[in-house]
């Protein structure tokens, strides 16, 4: 069974898809939870479904590249096999990506090329979408690589802007996707099932 | 019943899409097929439909500011309301989408904002998505501004990359969406069910 860890920054909501994905199908160990401050709510997910959990603060650190330094040993140390990326807002470094290249996913709340990269996260992402005046957004998962949200990707899925959305009435919509989606490319994934040739990615049946 | 004008270069489906949505529903009147030279498919299908059709070729004048001008004259002559360009490859001069501001839409075979602008047009588009490994890609009709493919958007259909696909396969299913998103857009204009305001776009049921 592989390992994962995931890496999250907030509420916790696409961690807990995996979570509960994995409980009902049962494709792989959630090793750990790196969470990226105290008090999130992915650190609470995590304690009520038995799952370990470990925060990587900036302000404990000297710098970023200590903080990966350290969370690189952690990992190897609990022989994690891929990491998910699930709403991780801190800034990841070369080295780190290098070290890990093809075994990190990220989720991402738009339909990337478009509304991606630096400076577009959370919210920001879907005034984005709707100050462009876009009809359909959406959500994808894609490896991890030294640009911005521009590895190659694994899957998406189109969701559609509606009239009179607002950034979080749009984000929530996507989100219903994401936690579709997430999982399903986790589990895949954690299977075997995706096959990397370039920038072109196959998933499997 | 409003008077359209639509512009292609080639082989002319989204032309004919909207030929045969305006048959069977009757939503406007087309005044007239510019072509961008002799012989393409698109003059074919005009005559067919007794749809006249003029030849504004980049050889036949000076410099395209002039052949913008006749242009111009013609459609002012034609009481032409509104201009539809279906695969219109030509380079608009600003002065007259200044002239035809709100009144001129275009479709465009991606999901802008990605994988359009300079150089995206007809295969290269798909190429393009394939090469870059998106698992989405679609179509969009805009109103048109002076950056290529970056007016306002009124309608978008997604459609999904297949396995296997090649720029071919993948045109061929999105021009299927054009097809019926085309006439679509087409028929709410002249009904005046679409409202813009800046870039939000409102199409009315």
């Amino acid at each position: 069974m592989k390992r994962i860890a995931v890496f999250a920054s907030g509420g916790g909501t696409d961690f807990q898809s995996v979570i509960d994905a994995n409980e009902k199908q049962g494709f792989c160990e959630i090793a750990v939870l790196i969470a990226s401050k105290q008090g999130i709510g992915a650190i609470e997910r995590a304690k009520k479904h038995g799952i370990p959990s470990e925060v990587f603060a900036k302000a404990d650190y000297p710098d970023l590249e200590t903080l990966y330094e350290k969370l690189s040993s952690l990992l190897k140390n609990l022989s994690v096999d891929y990491i998910v990326l699930a709403g991780w807002l801190k800034i990841i470094p070369e080295s780190f990506i290098k070290e890990f290249e093809g075994r990190i996913i990220n989720i991402h709340p738009s339909l990337i090329p478009s509304f991606c990269g630096g400076g577009f996260y959370g919210l920001k992402v879907h005034k984005a979408v709707l100050d462009y005046g876009a009809k359909i957004s959406g959500c994808t998962v894609h490896f991890v690589n030294e640009v911005p949200d521009g590895g190659a990707i694994i899957a998406q899925r189109a969701v559609e802007v509606k009239d009179g959305d607002t950034p979080e009435t749009l984000q929530a919509r996507i989100l219903e996707e994401e936690h579709k989606l997430l999982p399903y490319c986790v589990k895949k994934l954690c299977e075997g099932k995706i096959k990397k040739e370039g920038r072109k990615v196959t998933v499997l049946d």
